[in-house]
C-alpha cells in the first residue's frame, strides 16, 4: 500500500469524509508523473465530482498528452494553515492539511461526460460561475482535454495543533503561539462595468 | 533540457532574478521523486541561501532517506495569485507564479553547514525568528536531516494578466474581471502572555 502515513501516524487519515473535505477545500493540486525516467511535478487546478477528481488542459499540453496514456500519477493537494512558533527552533512547525492520491488518469472523451466534468471543475473553484458564463462550444470542447482520477488510493495528513515545547525550555522568555494562515480574495479588478455576478459576490463573502 | 516551458512560451522565464524572486516569495514546495517505480509528491517547507534551496525533516523520514541517496527530484513552488473570470467558460483562467527545479539533493552533514542551512530555512519562513528562539542543540541537530538542491536546472512560469475574451462574446452581459488571491496571516493564537516578538510583528505587517 502506497498511502500509509509513516511518520507521526496519528496525523494520518484514511476516511472518505476527511479526504473529501480537504479536496473540496482547495482548488489546485500538484501532479507528479514520470517522464523519460525522471519525476515531473506540475501545478494545475482540479475539481471533484463524486469519487473522481478532474483536471483539464489544452489538447496540446505535454502533461495532458503524457497522462492520458494511463501513466501512474501522484496528485497532492496541500493547504498551509499556520506557523507554529515554539521556544526552541527544533519545535517550530507548520499546521497544514494535505491529501495524496495515487492512480492512473482516464481520458474523458464523451461530450456529455466532458461537460459534466468541466462543470464540476468550475463549481469547485467558483461555485455558480458555470451557470453565468457562456458554456463551451464544440470547437472549445475539442481543444480541451479532460482527465479524471478515481479517488481510490488516498490518504490525508493533518497537523492542527498548538505549540509543543520541552519542559526544559519553559522558563525561556520567548513568545510562542500559532499564526493562522488564510487565503483571502482581494477587491476584483474590473474588466468592465457590468454588475458583479452572484458567483463572485458569494466568493468574496466566503 | 527538462525545463523548457512548452505551452504558451511567453509565460516562461529562465533568468535568475525572476526565479529567485518567486522562490523567496514562498516557503513551501512540492517534492517529486520516484519510489519503487511510481511517482510520489510530498509537500514540505524550504528556504533558499545563494544558489541552493534547503529542505529538512526527521532523520527517520522516508522521503528524506530516499532523497539523501541522490535520487533525481523535481521541486515545484506555486503561488496562485488570481482567478480570471471571462465571458466564456473557455477563457476562464488563473494567474499564478511557479518555479520548477530539477536535480539531485545533497546531504548536508557538517554541523556548521547544517546550522547555516537551518538558519536560511528559518529566515525564509519567518525572518528574524532564528535569532529569537533557542538554537538547536547537538541531539536535535542529529535528529534533523537537511538536504540541499542546487538551483541549476530551473524555470519559472508566470501568468499575471487580465481577461482575454473573444470578440464574438463582447456583447454578452456577463461580469468579467480578475479576483486577486492573497495569503494573509490571522491574529496569533497565543500560547503564553509574553511580549510578541519582533519577528512575529514584522510578519503580521508584511
Amino acid at each position: 500500500m502506497k498511502t500509509k502515513v509513516k511518520r507521526v501516524p496519528k496525523r494520518g487519515h484514511y476516511d472518505k469524509e476527511t479526504i473529501y473535505r480537504i479536496l473540496d477545500n482547495s482548488y489546485y493540486c500538484h501532479v507528479g508523473f514520470i517522464h523519460e525516467n525522471y519525476p515531473v511535478v506540475i501545478p494545475t487546478a482540479y475539481g471533484r465530482l463524486n469519487d473522481y477528481i478532474f483536471i483539464h488542459g489544452s489538447s496540446a499540453s505535454r502533461m495532458m498528452k503524457n497522462l492520458q496514456t494511463g501513466l501512474e500519477v501522484c496528485v497532492t493537494i496541500t493547504k498551509m494553515t499556520g506557523f507554529v512558533m515554539a521556544k526552541s527552533m527544533f519545535h517550530h512547525s507548520m499546521n497544514y492539511e494535505s491529501v495524496v492520491l495515487f492512480g492512473r488518469a482516464e481520458w474523458v472523451q464523451g461530450k456529455d461526460e466532458k461537460l459534466l466534468a468541466l462543470k464540476a471543475f468550475s463549481d469547485g473553484i467558483v461555485p455558480g460561475r458555470w451557470n453565468e458564463a457562456r458554456p463551451p462550444n464544440d470547437k472549445e470542447l475539442k481543444g480541451t482535454m479532460v482527465l479524471k482520477l478515481k479517488i481510490e488510493e488516498a490518504s490525508a495528513k493533518i497537523r492542527d495543533e498548538g505549540v509543543k515545547d520541552d519542559a526544559i525550555d519553559a522558563a525561556l522568555d520567548i513568545w510562542t503561539g500559532v499564526i493562522p494562515i488564510h487565503e483571502q480574495f482581494g477587491e476584483p479588478i474590473l474588466a468592465n462595468d457590468l454588475k458583479i455576478s452572484d458567483s463572485v459576490m458569494q466568493l468574496m463573502k466566503a
